[in-house]
C-alpha cells in the first residue's frame, strides 16, 4: 500500500468509525501481526478498524474494495493456523466491539449476535432460561462467534452436538464488494444453494461475518463426568472405539497421555494417577436415568479393554477438578516446553492406536517431545510439538516431525484439519488431500464471492493466484 | 436436438451401456415425462439412460458435455417438485439400476452406497447390526437416496435427528464436465470450502451423485407412541411449541386435521377420533427409562393445552396401527378428490397456529378444501389442496390459494420449501425469499460447476440465463 493510499485510507475510515475506531501507530499494530498461532508467521496490517455496525464494516469494505486493498477479518485472534493475520497488509476489520446480543427467541430455540461476541457470553445469556450455545473451543472464553463461524470451530462436546456449522442457521454478512447480505435465516429449510454451508469453515476468504443466528439447546438434566486410567495410549484407543460401539455418543471423550498427566498434575491436582499410559475423560449429559445406565455400560467397555480403574465424579467438585486437569494442558504446556507447535488432524477412531504409536515414533526419531491431549472420540488429535527456540535446528526438526505426522494422518484416512483450520499455517498440506481440479473447483467458489481476491488473501489454498499486492 | 444429434447420442449411448441401458421410442419415453409432481408440468427426455457404474454416468455425461444437450439426473421419479423432469429435453440419466451396497463400516459408522440405493434399503441392510440410517422421507420405500441427496429430503423423524444433509458425509460427483469428483469424505472434519454442503439439496443442477456415504445411528434401545387429540388445531400447534419448550425434542411430532383423521379412518382404522379438531402424533425414542418421563412430561403439556385425550401405544401392533393411519393419509387424499397439488413450506413453530387459520380462510375464499397433515414439530406444513380437473376454473382457484398460501408464509417469516424442494414448481416464489442479488450469487456458484448450464436446466432460479435449447 502506497503512503498516499494509506493516508487517504486512514482519514476516510477515521470518518466512517470514529478516530479511537482506528489503529495507525506502528507499534500499536504489531499487536496485530499474528494469533495464537506460534511458528514463525507474522505480518503487520496497514491498518486496524474496530467498527461497531454491520453498516460500519461495509462502508470500510467498500473504501478498501475501491482503493484495490486486502480486508482482513479478525475476532479475537486466537486461531491456531494464522487465519486472522494480515499476510499481505491491508486493512484488518477487528470485529471485537460488535459483541451484543441482540435477540434472544427461546420459542424458536434461537438468539442473534453480533459476530464480535465472546462464544461463551451466548450461553451466559441465556442460561438464566435452561439453554446453551453448544460448540465449545477451548478458546470459548475468549473466542468470538464470528471466528468460530470462520473457522466451524470444534470443542470437547462437538462429539455429540456436532461442530459451529450446525448450530448455525443464518449470518449477516459484508462480501468483499461491500454489499450486505445474509445466508440461512432462522429456520432450518432454506431453500435454493445453502450459501450459509459454505461460508461456515471459510476462514474469512467469503466475506466478513457481521451478525450470526445460532441454534440454542436446553441444558440437559443432569451430567456425570468419569475418568477411566489405562496402562497404554493403545488400550486407551481401543475403549475409545468400544465405547462408541456400543452405541453411546458421550458430549466429551477426550484423551490425555502420561506426560500431560504428570505435567498437568503438579499445577492442578486434578486427581489423574501419574503412572497411567494414558486416561480417558469421559462426560455424558441427558436425563439421571439415561446417564446412570450409559455410565455402566462406558465402564464396562473401559474395564474389557484394560481399563485398571475407573472413577466417576460425586460431586460437581470433583467434576470441575477432573475437568480443570484437561483444561489446565495447554497452560502446563507452558511450562513443559520453551516453545511449542499444537497440530491438528483427524483419523479415523479405528485408526487412532497405530496412528499415535507412529507419531511417537516420529518424535523419537527427529528428537522432539510430542505429548498428545485430544478429542479422542472424532478421532481430533493434537499432537503437540515440543522445541526451545534458542537451540539451533530445534525449530526445524519439529516442523519436519509436524510434516510426517500430517502426511502419516493422511494416509491413515485422515484430514489434515480437525478444528484448527487451514490459514497460513497448512496450505501446502491441502495438497495431500485434494487434487489441483478440487482446489481449482474451490477457488472458482472463492472467485463468485471475491472475483479480485481481496478478501483474507493468501490463506487456504497452496497456490496463489492473486501474488500481486494491492497498490 | 435434431434427429442427426439424438441418432448419435443413441448410438454412443448403446455403446457404452448396451442397448437395454437406454430407452428411446417414444411411447417408452413418455414414462419419464413427469415425476410426483401432480400438477401440469411434463416434458418427454429426447433420450434415457440406465447406467450401472460411475463410468458409464461420467462417459455419458461427457457425450453430452460434447454435444452440448441438457442432462438431467433422476432416480426413483418421486419426487414433489417436477426436479427429475427434462423440461429442456436432453437425456435422462437414471439411477436406479445402482442400487448396491458398497460397504458397511460398523466401526466408523458409515455405509457407501450406490445413488439408485433406495432409502430404506440402507437402513434394511444395516438393521442386523443394531444401526439405521435416519432420514426417513415418506416415499422412502421407493425413493433413492441421490434423490434425497439431491432434495435435501426430510421426514417425520428428521425433527430430532436432522434432514439428509446431516446424515451425508461423502459423495461421488460426476460433474456437467464428465469429470468424476469427490466431496466430503469418511470423516466429519474435511477443510476447505465445503462443496458437499452445497451439492446437497442443489437439486440435481450442479452434477449427478453417483455414489453417497451415509452416516449410521444405532437403533435407539426404545420407542413410544402417543396419539394426542384435540378440540382444534390451535389448540394442537400450541401443543406443539409446549413440548419443544420444555426441552423435549420427540423423532416425530405430526399434525393431523379433522378432514384427513376422517378419512384416514374409514380406511385405516387407525383408531383416530372422528370428532376431534386436530390429532398429535408423537414419537418419543431412546433408552426407557428416558422416553417413559419424557412421555409423562409430554402428556402434561398436551393436557396444559387443551387436549381432550392422550393415549400412548401399549404394543408394536398398536403403535403400527397409529403410523398406519398417518402413513396412509397419501392413500386417502387419493379418494378424498380426483386431484390434488401438494404444497409444501415451513413457518416457525409459533406461527403455525395464526398461519393454519389464515390457510383455511384462503381455502374458503376461493373455494377450495385444503386438508392439512405435516411435520407440525418443525414447521414444516403441507396444505393439499383439492380439485376436479374435469370441473373448470377448479384447477386454476387451487393454484392461486396455493400462490396465496406461499406469500402467507413468507410474511410469517417461513421459507416456501421445506423438503419438496423449488424444482420447476416453485421457481418464481424464490423471489419471495431471496433479492436479484441473493439468486444472482447462487447462479454464480452455478456456474462453477456447470458453466454452460446444461445440467438439470430451468430448475430452482426464476431469471432463465440458458434460454437457447441445445442445438
Amino acid at each position: 500500500m502506497t503512503s498516499e493510499t494509506r493516508r487517504r485510507l486512514l482519514a476516510a475510515c477515521r470518518d466512517i468509525v470514529g478516530a479511537d475506531g482506528v489503529v495507525s501507530a506502528p507499534d500499536e499494530l504489531r499487536v496485530y501481526e499474528c494469533d495464537a498461532l506460534t511458528t514463525d508467521h507474522r505480518a503487520a496490517p496497514d491498518l486496524v478498524v474496530l467498527p461497531t455496525s454491520t453498516d460500519q464494516v461495509a462502508a470500510v469494505v467498500r473504501l478498501c474494495a475501491t482503493a484495490g486493498v486486502p480486508i482482513v477479518p479478525r475476532g479475537a485472534g486466537t486461531g491456531l493456523s494464522g487465519g486472522a493475520i494480515a499476510t499481505r497488509g491491508g486493512v484488518l476489520v477487528v470485529l471485537t466491539r460488535m459483541n451484543r446480543v441482540l435477540d434472544i427467541d427461546l420459542a424458536n430455540r434461537t438468539a442473534t449476535v453480533e459476530a464480535g461476541c465472546v462464544n461463551l457470553a451466548i450461553s451466559r445469556a441465556v442460561a438464566p432460561h435452561g439453554f446453551f450455545f453448544a460448540p465449545d473451543p477451548a478458546s470459548q472464553q475468549a473466542s468470538t462467534i464470528g471466528g468460530n463461524v470462520a473457522e466451524n470451530a470444534g470443542g470437547p462436546h462437538c462429539l455429540k452436538y456436532g461442530a459451529t456449522k450446525n448450530h448455525v442457521l443464518g449470518a449477516t454478512i459484508v462480501l468483499p464488494s461491500g454489499e450486505i447480505t445474509h445466508f440461512g435465516g432462522r429456520l432450518a429449510d432454506q431453500p435454493g444453494y445453502d450459501l450459509l454451508g459454505v461460508f461456515v469453515g471459510s476462514e474469512g476468504t467469503l466475506g466478513i461475518c457481521t451478525e450470526v443466528i445460532v441454534r440454542l439447546l436446553p441444558v440437559p438434566q443432569a451430567v456425570k463426568t468419569l475418568l477411566a486410567v489405562f496402562r497404554s495410549i493403545e488400550e486407551a484407543s481401543n475403549a475409545v472405539s468400544a465405547i462408541i460401539a456400543r452405541g453411546i455418543i458421550p458430549v466429551a471423550l477426550e484423551m490425555i497421555d502420561q506426560e500431560t498427566t504428570q505435567a498437568v498434575e503438579a499445577y492442578a491436582h486434578a486427581g489423574y494417577p501419574l503412572d497411567a499410559g494414558a486416561v480417558l475423560l469421559i462426560e455424558l449429559e441427558g436425563l439421571s436415568a439415561e446417564i446412570a445406565t450409559e455410565a455402566v455400560e462406558v465402564e464396562q467397555a473401559c474395564r474389557a479393554h484394560g481399563c485398571l480403574d475407573a472413577k466417576v465424579a460425586r460431586s460437581d467438585e470433583e467434576r470441575t477438578l477432573l475437568w480443570k486437569g484437561r483444561k489446565s494442558a495447554a497452560g502446563a504446556f507452558g511450562r513443559m516446553t520453551r516453545n511449542y507447535y499444537h497440530q491438528d488432524a483427524v483419523v479415523p477412531r479405528t485408526k487412532l492406536a497405530a496412528v499415535l504409536r507412529e507419531i511417537a515414533a516420529i518424535g523419537v526419531q527427529h528428537g522432539v517431545r510430542v505429548p498428545n491431549v485430544f478429542h479422542a472420540g472424532d478421532g481430533n488429535i493434537h499432537p503437540l510439538l515440543c522445541y526451545d527456540d534458542r537451540v539451533p535446528g530445534q525449530f526445524e526438526r519439529a516442523m519436519a516431525a509436524g510434516d510426517e505426522i500430517m502426511r502419516c494422518c493422511i494416509r491413515a484416512g485422515g484430514t489434515v484439519s480437525g478444528e484448527h483450520g487451514i490459514g497460513v499455517e497448512k496450505r501446502e498440506y491441502l495438497r495431500l488431500m485434494y487434487s489441483d481440479d478440487d482446489l481449482a473447483a474451490m477457488q472458482r467458489v472463492q472467485q463468485v464471492f471475491d472475483p479480485a481476491g481481496r478478501c483474507n488473501p493468501g490463506k487456504i489454498f497452496p497456490d496463489q493466484r492473486h501474488e500481486e499486492r494491492a497498490p
